[in-house]
Formats: structure tokens, sequence, C-alpha cells
């Protein structure tokens, strides 16, 4: 098979799987609006609107450019020809679009809504009268928790570069520099190798840099951003990550660190030290070291997402650390784990409410951490692809407590 | 008056503009769901919802975290209960919200709706019946786009980072260089000197790293970002700014970039060549100047917007260039320029369309560029605030062709 055979079949594959529960939920079809789901479904990203149709040949209606769009796209790329009369484009593709078989209610079509703006949701509502629009967020996000070869491939090309970005920054690592000193060395290594300069992430206002560089008590600062470990941050108004802080002897110094590498991002942590932790921290880095065990003995087709984490939870408890696990008090997220893929944020989640069971290519970090408030944060973060038996760790860089003279 | 006096009158100052135009356009009130809105309105930007009343106090309902959020608002900052009761929270907190003087049709607030998922605005209308939401992402698009004396001095800031970034950039070029390598330079550079590590832009699927560092061809490729010259990029998942091809001799090195510090942004453009442009390159170079000088005249309190851009469609015309100008053919964007402040793409834009005046304090990147398919983009980009009796340039780089050996 050649390289664009290859490509071709690893998109009509997508498309295919998406049909499949498009049909079983009763939907007409699809409307992908957001640009990575567009990348995903087309292997482009210009601007416009991608229809799935339940069954057939999904079209992607693009504003600009064009040109761009026709030379990616692995579907049917044409001119929106304009918003407003996007529903005759439509109509004109799709005759049968909205024909309910009742003659009754008028057929659903679904849609991202957990991204699409209300406005753009509100206008198209007018500009496609001949459907209703649903919102297939979870199919959405179910459809693509499961990775493909190539995909997987791609994850693990990101996690060579965290791994040699990681290296570059433990080198450059001394005391007195600041968090962003060291975040910006694992940064322009991360950039040299082909990090596109941006992560993506699904949740509204929900935003990241390149993961949170933090030492002593200005990592355990709470933050907005939906993870275990926040930080301190640069400012105000972005209130996370790297701060000007410091960086001084037998405190931790957590490096929660990720890039995107042609689309597909990595993430991991590793907790470094110059000297030595108090043993309050070494404790506490061991129970995560004993979870993240546990949760790959527990990580195979068929088990629970939501077990791992109460599984997590219960040993936390058993350590007395409850409540510095995954963040402190108030402020912890309620979860062990998260789907990766083009965003930070897939699914599934290791979370309460999580009941699928895990399958073969799903691809997921786990990152146990405990938060104490005046000293810091200390953890581990792998990223896992589930296989048929078992589990294959895609993080690749060795996984210690870095200890620096 | 201290610091904090000062920022409590900032903060409070943003907040009476709003209610003004509130009142105005017989709103009871706005909803601000979106962490940028969030930010301008509160200081804090952390996860939450902000009501600002027409009259009275505005109280920020946040989820996480509310010790910070309490820590950073300079607005009444409470624990968000239970999003599905909000409407009894907000009912106990403004119990004349939702009543109606007819005691007629549910009372509007307004809210952020160009942003806002729709996910969210279908719960929020659940959420809180007692009022109908609706679409007031031009008012408060508008309420920014005064900036004060304090903005200005952030986004000055942003802009000596940028020229020091630039400088950096210049000293490092080198025939056969990436365009990735000298972007990784300037962001470097504008990292270790405070860039929080994103810049916020609001249009739906937009998104920007640090800009464009593109040479020849590359930087001529159309994209999806609304701007006049996108670049290859690294990725078809990425398909914008500098690419991995080598920087030749002759050729225009466009350097359109720009940074976020204290969450404020900069937007600035430069050409350079390694050598000697070729004439038409060169004859396009002095148009962009020209319009940019042209621009500076007219820019001053009571100029219309789309006069701006109608004179610069016309000089781009005159010289024989209107196919070239803002991107090419079908590919070319709308505008002359933009107003920045917390995001890239702010109010007013000079395009057609915007007929309210400009105001003293409106801070706009002015960017006439044109692009040649095969030969790559020329062009020239400042930031201004509008004065009481014109203009002042932030952008502090020197203006002119970069030409080095």
């Amino acid at each position: 098979m050649t390289h664009l055979q290859a490509q071709l079949e690893e998109w009509s594959n997508r498309t295919e799987k998406l049909q499949k529960r498009l049909r079983e939920a009763g939907l007409q079809g699809c409307l992908v609006t957001q640009n990575v789901g567009i990348y995903y479904y087309t292997g482009a990203m210009q601007t416009g609107y991608l229809f799935v149709p339940a069954e057939g040949d999904p079209t992607y209606y693009v504003r600009r450019s064009v040109a761009r769009a026709e030379r990616e796209s692995k579907v049917r790329a044409v001119e929106l020809v304009s918003f407003r009369n996007f529903g005759e484009q439509l109509a004109a593709d799709y005759p049968w679009l909205g024909q309910s078989a009742s003659g009754q209610a008028k057929p659903a079509v679904g849609a991202d809504l957990d991204v699409m703006p209300a406005q753009l949701y509100l206008r198209l509502a007018e500009a496609v009268p001949q459907v209703s629009l649903t919102d297939s967020s979870s199919l959405l996000r179910e459809a693509r928790s499961v990775k493909s070869a190539y995909e997987i491939d791609c994850i693990s090309v990101a996690a060579n570069v965290a791994a040699d970005a990681l290296s570059e920054g433990l080198e450059a690592l001394k005391e007195g520099m600041t968090e962003l000193e060291l975040m910006a060395v694992i940064e322009n290594a991360m950039r040299l190798r082909g990090h596109v300069g941006l992560m993506r992430m699904r949740g509204y206002n929900q935003e990241i840099m390149t993961g949170v560089v933090a030492a002593g008590e200005a990592a355990a600062e709470p933050t907005y951003f939906d993870g275990p470990a926040g930080g301190r941050g640069l400012s105000e108004a972005a209130p996370q990550s790297a701060s000007l802080r410091p960086i001084g002897r037998g405190e931790p110094i957590l490096i929660d660190i990720g890039c995107c590498i042609d689309g597909y991002t990595i993430d991991q942590t590793r907790t470094a030290v110059i000297g030595a932790l108090r043993p309050e921290l070494q404790s506490a880095y061991d129970t995560a070291v004993a979870i993240i065990r546990r949760s790959e003995q527990w990580l195979k087709p068929g088990a629970i997402p939501e077990d791992l984490y109460a599984e997590a939870l219960r040993m936390a408890s058993e350590a007395g650390l409850s409540k510095h696990f995954m963040g402190f008090g108030k402020d912890q997220v309620k979860f062990l784990g998260h789907g990766i893929g083009l965003e930070i944020d897939e699914w599934p989640v290791l979370a309460r409410g999580f009941r699928s069971a895990l399958e073969a290519g799903m691809v997921i970090a786990i990152e146990p951490k405990f938060t104490f408030p005046e000293w810091g944060v200390v953890g581990i973060e792998n990223t896992y692809v589930v296989t048929e038996t078992g589990y294959r760790p895609l993080t690749q860089s060795p996984e210690r407590l870095f200890e620096l003279p």
C-alpha cells in the first residue's frame, strides 16, 4: 500500500466508524464545525463546516482557504457558497436530508455543540432549517477515543520529543533559575523538534501552554486549569504554569510537560529535586508511583475507567493522603487520568461516571499527584496505549525521581 | 492614590462603562462566561460566570478555584453552589432579576454568545429560567475597544518585548536556517521576557502561535488564519506560521510577531531580506509603507474605520496591486487592520461595515501587506493608540526593510 493509499484508508475508516455511531443514534448525519474535529475527519484544517451523512460521502464546505482545503482534504472539499444559504447547498448535495419518513418532527442532525459557539448554533438553525441540530458531543468524543496505529505512532513521536526536551531541561536545571527559565529551555527544545507552538484543549476556557514547570509552594497554587497541578503563572491574566519564582534546594520541582507534533499531543510528568525531598514528600511520591503501578495492573480492555479512579482514591486514603490527592482540599480535581490525542482532554476520563469499558487503542495519560500547599506538588504521569492484552507505555522518559546534586 | 486604589478604580470604570451600555440596550444585566471577558471585568481568570447587573454590584460565581478568585478578583467572588440551581443563587443576590414591568415577555440579559458554547447556552437557559439570554457580543466587544491608560501601558510593555525579540531574531538570521529556527529564537526571547506562552484570539477556530515567520513562497500559502499572511506551517494539523523551509537569499522574510505580557498582546510586522528584494517586491513594500503613512494621516478620533480600508484598497489598486493586497486572489482578507488588547482580534476592524467613528484610546494594528504566490509576502504592521489629536505608535521596532548582507 502506498503512503497515500494508507492515508485514504485511515481517513475513510474514521468516517465509517462515525457513520455507524450516527446510524445507531438515529441521526441523519453530523455537522462538524470545530477545527480539530474537521481535521480528524478530513485531514485538513481550513475554515468551514464538514457534513458527514449517516450513509454516503462527506462534504467539506470551505470558506477559506478553499485552495488549501482542496489540496489537503481526504474528503470532497467544495467552496461554501453562502452561509445564509448553506441549507440550500446541503439540500443540493443531500436531497434526502431533512425528509422524515413519518412526515412529522424535523429529523435530527448531530453537531459538536460542546465547542460550537451559541451564536453560530443559532445562525445555523436558520441557515439549515430542514433539520434540527442536536448535541452529539459525547458521540464525537467517543468516536475519537480509540486511536488507530497511525495515531499511536504520531503520539509516540511527540513522546520522544518530550523525552528529549526533559533531558535538556534537567541538564540546564540549577538552583536559583526561575521556573520560567527552566520552562523556556524545555519549550525551545520541543519547538526546534517540531512542536507546532500550541496545544489544543477542548474544554471551554481551558488553555495550556506546554504544561506546568513549577517548584515549591508556587506549584501548589490552585488554578482554573482542569488538572491536579496548576501553578502560579506569570500573571493574574494567565494564572497557571511557570512563574518567576526561583527554584530552590530541597523542594519538589514538578515538570509536567507536553508538546504537539503533527497535531498529536503527549503529556508526561516527572518530579525533580535539587538535594533531597523531605520525608513526607518522598513518601507521597512513593504513593504516586504505587498508584501508577496499580493502574498499570488494571489497564486492559474491559476495565472500567471509574474503577481505576476509585482504586487510586482508596490507595491515597490508605496512605493518609486523601486531602492532598489530585490537588488540595476544595481545589481537587476528580479524576486520575484522561484520554489524549489531538486534544489533551480527550475521552475516556478515569473518573466517576465513566463506566464504558476500556478498549484496545485508547490512549490515556495517568497522573497521580499529591499537593501540599506549603511545600509543592509531587507525582508522576505516563501516557499509555491500551493493547489487546494490557498496555504499552508511550512515554519515553526514564521513570524516577530526579535527584540532582 | 495607591496601586490598589488605582486598580480598583480601573476595574470599577470598566464595569460602569458596561453598565451604561446595558441600560442603553434595555438589558437587565449581562452574563460573561469567557475567560478573557471575566478577566477584563474582575481581574481574575478562574472558572466561573460573572453577572454584571445593569445597576449595582457585579458578582463572580466561581467553580474553581474559589480561593484564588477571592484573592485576585476586584469584584465580589462567591462559590457557585450548583450549576443546576444557578438561577436560584442569582435570584437570591438579585431578586429583581427576571421581573418584568409589564409582566409580559421574559426580560433579557446579555451574554457573550459569540464565544459561549451552544451546549452551555442551552444549559444556562434551563438553569436560569427567569431571563432570556440574548447575544451581546457586539456590545461587549465595543465596550472593550477603548483602552484605559493602564491598558495602553500594558500593550506598550508587550511592544517593547516584541522589539527586543525582533532584534535577537535579526541578529540570529542567516541564510539556510529554517523558518522554524528563526521563529524559535524570537519566541525564546519573548518567553524569557515574560510572554505568557500563548496569545488569545476570539474568533471560533482561530489560533495563533506567536505570529508568522515565513519566507518566500511558503509565506504566501493561504491558510484558515484570518490575516493577510498565513504561512505553510509545520503540518496539515497546524497549517499556518513557520515551516521547516530554509530561508534563502533574495526572498522576502516576513516577521509578523506578537507576544502576550500580563494578558495584553501586541502585533507587529517587519520585512527582512538577505541581499535585496526583486524590484516588484521592493515596489510593493514601498506601497505598503505609503499605505501605512496615509493611514496615519487619517488616524484620529472621528475617522471612520471603513474609510481607511477603502483608501488602502484605492492605493493598492492605483499601484496595480489589487489582486495581491492582504492575501492573494480568493484568499484575500477584507480588512486593513484590527483592534488589539487582551485578544489579537478586537474591535474596531478597519473593514467594510465598521462605520462607528474612531475614539481616543482605541488601539489598532494596521498591517498593509502584499502577497505574491511564487515570491512571498512583503509588508509592514504597526500598532497605534488613537489619541485626542491623532495617534501614537506603540510598536517600538525601527521601521524599515531589514536588508542583511
